[in-house]
């Protein structure tokens, strides 16, 4: 039998009702002989609440008092379900973080997990116990509770199965798994059985809500195999793990990523010289915004063009910015364009198959798409197009690498 | 300058706006110069809240999560005074019952409070910092999370008092100190200055709301000064202590008590012989029914009558079991009366006066009240009557006992 650790969210333990349904869930797998673990988020709408009452107080509550309020919210949340899970005969125990104990930086409000005391864990395990953890927080080493700032219960979830050596991290969510790509732009969309960390980072950091990119991180350094599932459906989800060495050959492409929220803005005229790429970026750093992707084209004359993406809510105060800029390094403009989208093809097969980028390409010009600029990694190609050819290029790059169609053998976890 | 500890319970801290008023006056004392330990409940209504999402899920939830869950009302309250004393510069720390840590023994739901680590709260206080501590709470020698049981909080206060060796324990409440007797009754009524333990404990067990009985005990115990204060109004209270031995003498008497929740139940005709009263009170006290007052005369010819009072609700009860007694042990009858009441003279100066008896049993022959049983501790004389009688015998005793009177100096504290 093998030890399972089990994340359930704000939204599926929103009400006593879903608590009771998240019981049933973990009493099946208990009755099956598995030891859990379950992790939990505060009940939705908890945090918000608590939020609020600080905020009726100050602004900026100190960041040490506002972890000691919120973090009873997942308290809460673990007592309830554990109280639902003795009325079903199941034996359970709540802990907070501090009595884990998950150790953390004192970061508050944005904690990081240094250890996690697993003895007292496994000790109850042993008895037979299902452990209820509250998902989010932790504690410094002088003892005060910390948090891990917002959507940290994946995280603490992943390094509790990577402390307890977990056969597997169930997140339950409200899909039912991870998609080729987004159901609602392609109708042929499909669920993937496995995905590999590096594969998901890229889909995750696109924009694809299903996991927080730091518990995929966590996940894939530590090796915890991770499985996304529907929180109240029944189905064998995506595990997303590394790559699968029992298959002869890994599918080329695991899925299309895209990203609306981009804003692109071009210098203009730059002359050629070492370091001008520092001094149009260094300020743009400065004032803490974050920059996508950075093209910059080999010069024709003494000049070149240098063109980077932003998310689009920080345009405006990117273009005021590199105005200021442009003066100092005499450039000739600045232009800027929030009508442009990023599509990404992803997929750690193409490591060792020649050819998709051309594929990819070819793809999109066959529908009239012109392509804007192009970044590549090792398992992603990214496009910048305009927006208005964002659903068109998603379909066509999904249909060209063969994603429609339906998997050979969908075997259910 | 000195330390003290302040209680606020669950209505002084029942809004937002409760506990910036909390906040002004905690920053008041420490703007005084003195060490301010705030000791809180949860705010009002929250404990009932978080009991009825657990009965939500089961009549009688696990007692151990039932602690971890309705824990978590008083942390928020410690984290929302914290932010509240910051925002008016004054630096505070939250402290929940497992961080001071307040070792209790590990029965849940109402445990006893075992040790109390001062070290760190010291180190906080010398540093100058207000350390708000969450009430109630405390966690036994496994880490688990335990609670004091409804009113905790007052022991608390106590408790931490006593660790720290604070100068006083300030208790606020909704009354702005200990009454003579009880003003809805007697309008003469008047606030005490001060007050012995044991004239509290004998108030208080006489139906006297103010403090919980068990925090007072504790209070006597470790001599820790105790002063009863009004949560929104000023005033100098009243102070609870040893008796004051400035004074020459100790006033004799400090208050009348009484008590409407009695009823009296007598056997009649009862054999008189050795181990009756044990036949009698033992089946009584099986049936977890409390007993007050127990009054025996001597035998006049073979048989004897025992009379002794219960709380009113449990009078049917009481009666249930006494027929199957008198049957047992051939009594003749068994008679009982709700309507009575018990009115008590307490005063530790009673001890030292001869007279004090005769002058009340005086006091209540001039109005015409007769006595249906008496009884007397070294502070305190008792008399159950006809419940119709109460207030006119409380004002007669209250007169006769000088009690009407203003003090002759009233210092505030």
């Amino acid at each position: 039998m093998s030890l399972i650790v089990q994340k359930f969210g704000g939204t599926s333990v929103g009400t006593i009702e879903r608590i009771e349904q998240v019981a049933d869930k973990v009493a099946r797998f208990r009755g099956d002989g598995h030891s859990v673990v379950v992790v939990v988020s505060a009940m939705s709408g908890e945090t918000n609440r608590l939020i609020a009452l600080a905020h009726e107080i100050q602004d900026r509550p100190v960041p040490r008092e506002l972890d000691v309020l919120v973090s009873t919210g997942e308290q809460v949340t673990t007592a309830l379900l554990s109280m639902a899970l003795n009325k079903r005969g199941v034996k359970a125990k709540s802990y907070n973080g501090s009595q884990v104990r998950i150790l953390t930086d004192d970061a508050h409000t944005k904690a990081r997990i240094r250890d996690i005391d697993d003895e007292r864990l496994h000790a109850d395990l042993d008895e037979g116990y299902v452990v209820v953890v509250a998902g989010f927080q932790g504690v410094d080493e002088q003892g005060n509770i910390t948090t891990l700032g917002r959507g940290g219960s994946d995280t603490t979830a992943v390094a509790l199965a990577a402390a307890l050596k977990a056969d597997e991290c169930q997140i339950y969510t409200d899909v039912d798994g991870v998609y080729t790509t987004d159901p609602r732009v392609v109708d042929g969309a499909r669920r993937l059985d496995r995905i590999t960390f590096e594969e998901m980072l890229e889909m995750a950091s696109m924009g694809s809500k299903v996991l927080q990119i730091r518990a995929v991180e966590f996940a894939g350094k530590y090796n915890v195999p991770l499985r996304v599932l529907h929180s109240f459906k029944e189905g064998p989800g995506t595990l997303i793990a590394l790559e699968d060495s029992s298959q002869m050959e890994t599918p080329t492409i695991a899925g299309i990523a895209f990203n609306r929220d981009e804003a692109k803005l071009t210098v203009v005229g730059v002359p050629d010289m070492p370091g001008i790429a520092h001094r149009i970026l260094g300020p743009i750093g400065d004032a803490n915004i974050e920059v996508d992707v950075i093209v910059q084209n080999v010069a024709d004359d003494k000049t070149t063009d240098f063109t980077f993406t932003v998310a689009r809510g920080d345009l405006n105060r990117a273009q005021d910015v590199l105005k200021q800029v442009a003066e100092d390094i005499n450039a000739r403009d600045v232009r800027s364009d929030s009508k442009i989208a990023k599509v990404s093809v992803v997929g750690v097969g193409m490591r060792s198959h020649a050819g998709v980028a051309s594929q990819a390409f070819a793809a999109l010009a066959e529908v009239g798409i012109n392509i804007q600029m192009i970044t590549t990694s090792e398992i992603k190609i990214s496009v910048i197009i305009e927006e208005k050819f964002l659903e068109l290029a998603v379909r066509a790059l999904h249909s060209s690498f063969g994603l429609d169609k339906e998997p050979q053998d969908e075997t259910p976890a």
